[in-house]
């Protein structure tokens, strides 16, 4: 989608919609996303309490946090795969990363920490594009520079701690080819130009790398792109976890399966982490005040957090104590919602912040505490990542007991 | 371009202009396609007596017959290939085949037939690249059938005699990936939207698998392309021959080459071989009695000229004896000007054929001869290719002696 930009009549603006899609994702008027209104354009349905007790269930384990707190909010045919993990049938997940950064922030890892959650309780096999072709159309980043940030950001992904002996990870640039390219060629020839332009926005100034792209993120989602995994078993259903900003591509990838030959892709789909300074959008990597990065040093974070986390407290302490905090619009609660586990303590915070008997230097202070913790986890098992476990894990080979 | 049919308004016809692109060959006002103005449209140049005389001096061989009589009519630098190859540069050829149908006509063998002689004066190594994927897209094959199809015209191909040891012939599905890949979305990247729009004419209704493809004809220009052959030859320079309608894909080519580090390609093109009704377009596979076959037999052969070639000829043998035929539109002495390789013989019919003296079934007679002895030989060479050997021929494989 065009970004808008400059000088919009006071009625057009009046009249703009949110904008969400994989490049773009700007709410009405500057404010909040509306997810509920997201659902209803993009057609997808939302993850309700039935379905997080119905994953309790049939995995006997407790539902990660990002399910239990609505991170991942959002679904399509879920409860078909659930249906089909009941009956004993297999399936697989996909899900990917544009590698444009070197650094990775929060807002990147919870795709895959999620993404891991799932590989653990239903014992099931992964496989995780790295879209260096895609970043090098759209970032203007050479080849070898998109390479080198892939495998950089393939070892951020390997210390989320993916099982090895389930998960296969590629590079767009080294794996394109054969039954992947066949199956690029079968979705192009179902798509008419006409047809991405009212999906993705492009232009005709726009290149037509840009154009040939989403059949690549699409055929994934087909088990006969990689057959050294899913040889003869066409009929394998695939699970996406992904940001509901990548829904556009799988809409796509949904209406083209049954014409040639596959199951839908099922996806669960997350909300947008927030920016340090508010909900207004997803973080930028262009500006590294906007996110806690996962190499910041523990005083970046609790500088960064101090600094720039948005407040819902009070200007003054005697207006904190008479008002609470604004849970709606504050950062270093919204920020302990995703990342602290122990939901008595969140609910304890809730109450005590909420009602002003909690001031935000505590609440604050608590979040460094987790997200320092969980950043200086994830740098070590990070250094832990050598070149040889990437070569591994990015090796074009069988997952013998993938499934077990 | 799409195809204008039906009710144009008379004043539209006039202006109609013809149109010849990948898809489309059409003549203005249905006549003959007017190969001075199509070398202005497309900014190539006309090969002229000096640069054939040039390659005569060069290779130390006479110009092949396609050469001496303006079948091969323009080219885009060739004396640029030509200037590397005397100062001992090497250079390799390039070129291919949409596997649309299972048997051939001669019209489809004249690039090859003229690609080999140039493999044998220049000892040089060739590319044969079978857009199997660009058929399936366009004719709505299966990739099953396009495969199938292109292995089966790879037989023919092999049949023109080319040299295994210095050519490498490789189907899209098979080969597309790694390095191939690489430059087909540096190529993406150089091209917008409404470029291809303006170049190919595609229109929004088109699918996406179209508009991804230009980049994939152009990619073979490059050496790079082919790290199995010319590993560290990113200088090599590649000449393509092909016939003028593929001219569109090479100015894409050539305008985006220098921007992604390397030569243009060279061209030499040729004009279109006329369908046995008459000269107004290309041979059409829609229409099996608009062309001779490789398939065809002698009785075919000899019923399909003597029935169907439009002859220039007068209505009564007094009138033709007075008048002469009208060589301009006579496909018998057109077809023989294109095979028979007799300088003297020829000029001898042109000039009893042009006066009267000799008669249409006479020169009918003697072009049965020409094509009969040359669809047998083209049978039995064919009939000698194995599986075996097309497999050899589609190996990745390094070519060690290919400049020798």
């Amino acid at each position: 989608m065009e970004e808008r930009v400059g000088e919009a009549e006071p009625e057009q603006q009046q009249e703009e919609e949110q904008v969400v899609n994989p490049w773009t994702v700007s709410a009405k008027g500057g404010g909040k996303i509306d997810y509920d209104k997201l659902i209803d354009q993009f057609g997808c349905q939302r993850i309700d309490q039935q379905l997080v007790d119905r994953i309790h269930r049939l995995t006997g384990r407790p539902p990660h946090v990002f399910l239990r707190r609505g991170v991942f909010f959002a679904h399509r045919d879920l409860n078909e795969i659930l249906d089909a993990y009941e009956r004993g049938d297999k399936f697989y997940l996909y899900t990917g990363r544009g590698p444009s950064s070197e650094a990775l922030h929060l807002g990147h890892l919870i795709p895959f920490m999620f993404t891991k959650y799932l590989q653990d309780v239903f014992k099931v096999p992964l496989v995780v594009q790295l879209t260096d072709d895609e970043k090098c159309m759209w970032k203007n980043l050479t080849v070898e520079e998109s390479q080198r940030l892939a495998r950089e950001n393939a070892k951020d992904i390997i210390a989320c701690g993916f099982d090895i002996s389930k998960t296969f990870i590629f590079s767009d640039f080294d794996f394109i080819g054969g039954a992947f390219y066949k199956n690029m060629v079968k979705v192009g020839k179902c798509v008419t130009y006409n047809k991405v332009v009212g999906i993705f926005g492009f232009t005709g100034e726009d290149h037509i790398g840009k154009v040939s792209f989403p059949p690549v993120q699409a055929v994934p989602s087909f088990p006969s792109s990689f057959p050294h995994l899913f040889s003869g078993q066409d009929n394998l259903r695939c699970l996406i976890p992904c940001a509901i900003d990548q829904d556009p591509y799988f809409r796509m990838t949904r209406d083209v399966a049954p014409r040639i030959g596959y199951h839908k892709p099922a996806l669960i789909e997350s909300s947008f982490f927030p920016a340090l300074q508010g909900e207004t959008g997803k973080m930028s990597a262009s500006d590294p005040n906007s996110a806690i990065y996962v190499t910041d040093a523990a005083k970046e974070i609790k500088n960064k957090i101090n600094r720039y986390a948005f407040s819902g407290g009070q200007d003054s302490v005697e207006k904190h104590r008479e008002l609470g905090a604004n849970l709606e619009v504050d950062i270093p609660f919204k920020y302990l919602s995703f990342f602290l586990d122990d939901d008595d303590k969140l609910e304890e915070i809730r109450k005590e912040y909420g009602s002003g008997r909690m001031l935000t230097g505590e609440v604050k202070q608590l979040l460094v505490e987790v997200l320092t913790e969980m950043v200086e986890r994830h740098r070590r098992a990070r250094a832990a990542v050598t070149d040889e476990m990437v070569d591994a894990f990015m090796a074009v080979r069988p997952l013998p007991n993938m499934f077990s």
